[in-house]
């Protein structure tokens, strides 16, 4: 294997999450554990984006002291923080062939601070950056190794057995409902709490508002997912029953449940508006839901959005996915070091006990691929998840982090 | 002081709250510590209503075990359960004179059970009934001592420094409102993020989320409360104000707000979109500060709504709240046992370093008064709150409580 000596770089890219920072901080460790062969560590401020202006930040100046030995106090406090510490961006990269000037500038500047490594943290938008990236320099001789590190509240990513970050906005969402549906058993007046969960075209997080049954508590009598198409006629018979076996329901709903045309259920009374990525933006399916019941069942209902705080809700982090989101960004460096290039760094989880390893996995199978729940998990009525699919969730969830409080908040590390 | 012995009756009243279960395991714990005079205690279900249909819990025979011993256990998990245990009710009572034959039926049970001690948790409504049924009682030569145990998120009742329940949503929204920021910081595009917070008269809680200021950390741009006249020409004006400084505006917004006239901001605005039956509806304040700024400043802008989640989310309790919500049930059944009735167990803040002490106020004074935000812990320019009043609020958000997890969710004590 030949020996790459040089800088690499690293960004954060898409929607944040509450262990993209300890991704961040893997890397970081990454990189200080191969000093010999990752010479600086600059991390890009707003992705890719900001990479374009050269606006970076010496991560081994941060994370070092003067003595060079690694400052754990801060890394830990990274761990910690949720959202994206260097800031992130959605840029969609242009096709190699039809902006060569664009990955011109690019190589321009990789070459002026003599990159050799780049590391990309986040989702499907930003394994495509890895992939397009990684073809151009195909097409180059210029020697850059290029490793995507998943990242993604929705769980979404091909090829990988789950994404950090869903574990963290799985425990946040199963405990949230949990303590929805608490709130909700006080009165014995008949009321519907439906819980708008996010996930556009994957149902994994609003899945995860079923865990409590697997462990014979309370949970949502009905979740609906964007994998099977919605009929709010079937809906509104769910609630009718659950209102006649108890006066509380609670159900879950994936913002991006849409009817067998395609027609998303909150699509009355959303903006229209699209991201650069062609998403259209998703709100107000609870609300729709919570209108259908007051008109045709007319008891009292309520929706709640969990909204941003799903994903940034780092408050109450999965041990067991903050301890994955550093090794996937240790064993990305590792990799790349060991000569791979144009991989993202996956999990692989083994058969019985519950067990991860990490392995590189060609980029150009997993760019924008999708990994929905599998019809299988679905219940044959289409109103829930089976135990299998809860199963595969329960094990991402376990654990509390030890966090450190200031002043009655937790703490979180700001890089200026 | 005359000695009373015989059976007491414990209520949880009015909304849920991370803490009002704390304050039930604190009236077990001090009559456990009176059983001399406190010889059977039932909890009822549902508040008033659904001891009115004698709908009650044996809360000795559920929290000692089969030796007598107290089951500590059992109550921490109470203490971390959030809502209200033994269920919740609304009920208004009827002024003693207009309806005799209420109060007659409630002492029929009164003596049926041999109730001696009464105490209610909860906040305004539930002290109306505890003053109720005082009066009542003044009327009758039936011995029975009645205390109000305070419990509101809203921070509202008159007569004590703060209430417990506050303190644990209040840590609640400081710390999501932290994270809410640093989810904000991540993109550089200019956005508004308006964060609407529970509180109809008093913004007690909303003033909460200014609390990272107080620790140098970055907080709401703007706090707006119910105390004040709510200008939307302001609102904007100040929002413009803040993205010229930078570009990720985050601003807290009290559901209460309105205008000069008493308008609440939410009224009478229209989303713009009707929905799935072509009826258009009322938004959320939140929501109505949202589509202002889309409209007269064209930003990215975006509202969330905490929801019932302040209220409920447990997970995050404040360990003062918890400490003091015990106390107060604790000292509530002493007070009565050693001869006080018709008093609600209110909490007295020394001067100096922080230090409460349990002192019962009559519940005449208390009943039906509303404690709001006094205007001078508000800036002149009614776009935030003084350091005065976010260091009134900041002892009490202090300490984490330990919670026992299971299976990576916080258990819950469920009272079947």
């Amino acid at each position: 294997m030949k020996k790459l000596h040089g800088a690499a770089l690293v960004g954060q890219s898409g929607g944040p999450t509450a262990a993209i920072n300890a991704t961040l901080s893997g890397v970081i460790l990454g990189a200080l554990e191969n000093r010999a062969a990752i010479t600086k560590l600059y991390g890009m401020r707003n992705g890719i984006e900001g990479f374009l202006e050269e606006k970076m930040v010496d991560l081994y100046g941060l994370f070092e002291n003067t003595e060079g030995e690694v400052c754990r106090d801060k890394l830990d406090l990274l761990c910690q923080t949720p959202a994206a510490a260097l800031g992130s961006c959605r840029k969609k990269l242009p096709d190699p062939g039809a902006d060569p000037a664009f990955y011109e500038r690019l190589l321009e500047l990789f070459q002026k601070y003599d990159i050799r490594y780049f590391f990309y943290i986040g989702g499907n938008d930003s394994m495509d950056t890895v992939a397009k990236l990684t073809a151009y320099l195909q097409t180059t001789d210029y020697e850059m190794r290029v490793m995507g590190v998943p990242k993604t509240i929705d769980n979404d990513l091909a090829g990988t057995d789950h994404t950090p970050g869903f574990g963290s906005a799985a425990k946040y969402i199963a405990t949230t409902v949990s303590e929805i549906i608490r709130d909700c058993a006080v009165y014995t007046v008949p009321a519907v709490t439906i819980v708008e969960i996010m996930g556009r075209d994957a149902g994994w997080l609003a899945a995860s508002a079923g865990l409590p049954a697997l462990m014979d508590r309370p949970a949502p009598d009905y979740i609906y997912l964007p994998e099977v198409p919605f009929s709010m006629d079937a809906f509104l018979e769910d609630v009718q029953c659950a209102l006649a076996r108890h006066p509380n329901v609670v159900v879950a709903v994936s913002e991006g449940v849409r009817d067998a045309q395609g027609r998303y259920a909150g699509e009355g009374t959303q903006s229209g508006a699209a991201d650069v990525f062609g998403h259209r933006y998703l709100s107000g399916t609870g609300k729709a839901l919570e209108m259908a019941v007051k008109e045709k069942i007319g008891c009292k209902v309520r929706s709640v959005e969990l909204n941003i705080s799903q994903r940034c809700g780092a408050h109450i982090q999965s041990a067991t996915d903050i301890r994955e989101s550093v090794d996937v960004g240790i064993h990305a460096v590792q990799a790349a070091v060991s000569g791979k290039t144009g991989c993202m760094m996956a999990m692989e989880r083994a058969a019985g006990e519950y067990r991860i390893s990490f392995v590189p996995k060609e980029i150009s199978h997993i760019a924008n691929a999708v990994r929905s729940v599998p019809v299988e998990m679905i219940v044959p009525e289409k109103n829930n998840v089976t135990k299998a699919c809860l199963e595969y969730i329960f094990p991402l969830i376990q654990g509390e982090c030890i966090q450190e409080y200031i002043d009655g908040l937790p703490a979180h590390f700001i890089i200026e």
